[in-house]
């Protein structure tokens, strides 16, 4: 298209396109980092453990580790989780991947970071390791690495989902009270939310179902206890959200 | 927690907590890919080059590009859309890291997927080198290497941006009319909407000024002609969409 050849108009070589020196670049490990949030005494927490390393000793750090050889990096993040907590259904969200120069004082490593929502509560999470936290997501200040520009991240990606999608339903129990779920959009969103347009919002999702059933063994005075509607959801999800109705 | 230490509770050395033989692992290539898109003939289109590599000769590939030794991935990302198409004032989203082994015949390459929406009449563009072409999205088969299954992932993200977010104006020219929106949403959204029930979901969204000019040099009936409102998107932005309003 132009006689006089520009810079960004040189053939250029790279892998996509031609063969290069490319062996000269395997020089690089994976890892991979999870941000396992849950929902506990209204708070938003992430499960951390106590980093031994030298530089690092005393601060939290993310579950995470190396990729192995033949290892895809998503089978890797969920090879984590069950060796740590003993929960495999469960549903890691791919994130972002951390691939600054000098990340890890070991050497090159780009790290692909996963977030995950679990019920605290989750009857396998008793047998927990003692290594293992749940920390309150504000009050994280310092970790090992950059695990707290992940975590935040992470954290961004979860409030930003939570507009438009219904993801706050797995911190929950299967039954809860509009109370639980207000607390939780508060704790998420880091907002406090009026709770008659709260609950007027929520209901007009159409994304609950009545239980027909009360809350027990409560301090204050029981509410009623509802389910989210997977269905519902579903059908939401294929449509254009307004624009084509 | 446990007197008896259950599989998952047994400590775990890894990168995070424990020093290992990390030096083993130092192995695998990083590469970026970048999925360009561009709104062209009333259809979503991306910029391709043809591969040279044996393997895939004929076939077309992503622009993309190694990630050289102290090079973050994002300043890569940069790099090849700077280095390929001239232009440096626009922004890339990281979508997905792909690390499958066997993706690259070379050997063990994670590469990390950015997308980025151009105006495909940008001056600069004009001088594109003509080994790169712009293809209809709907058009593409097979592809080199994964980049089919990374284009599907990029323009996935793209369809679920523009359900909330005014993306689509960056494929625009600064002024544009209604019909050319609604175009380039049923290009994006790959459906057929209908024209007075777009019009009123659009002009509700509050994201439209009217420049009180018309289309000129057109083959139809002039329509009027809006621009993007950057201001009232952030005060939107700014808010929790109706959660709290």
């Amino acid at each position: 298209m132009s006689s006089q050849p520009l810079p960004h108009s040189l053939p250029q070589k790279n892998i996509n396109t031609h063969l290069i020196e490319i062996k000269d670049y395997f020089k690089i490990a994976i890892s991979v980092d999870c941000v396992i949030f849950g929902f506990d005494e209204n708070e938003l927490k992430i499960l951390l453990i106590k980093s031994d390393l030298d530089q690092f000793r005393g601060k939290w750090s993310l579950l995470g580790d190396i990729v192995r050889t033949d290892e895809d990096p998503d089978d890797a993040a969920y090879r984590v989780l069950l060796t740590r907590t003993g929960i495999q259904d469960l549903y890691l969200e791919q994130v972002q991947a951390f691939g600054k120069p000098g990340r890890h004082p070991a050497g090159r490593v780009v790290t692909i970071a996963y977030y995950s929502l679990i019920n605290i509560r989750h009857s396998i999470l008793k047998n927990l390791d003692n290594e293992l936290h749940w920390h309150p997501v504000k009050k994280i200040k310092q970790m090992a690495f950059d695990h707290k520009e992940i975590v935040d991240a992470c954290y961004a990606r979860l409030r930003e989902k939570l507009k438009d999608h219904p993801v706050g339903f797995n911190l929950l129990p299967r039954k809860f009270s509009l109370r639980e779920l207000q607390n939780l959009y508060e704790a998420i969103l880091a907002v406090k939310l009026d709770r008659r347009n709260f609950r007027k919002k929520i209901m007009s999702m159409g994304l609950l179902i009545d239980l027909h059933e009360m809350e027990d063994d409560v301090p204050h005075r029981p509410a009623k206890l509802y389910k989210f509607n997977e269905d519902a959801f579903q059908k939401q999800e294929n449509s254009y959200l307004g624009i084509d109705d």
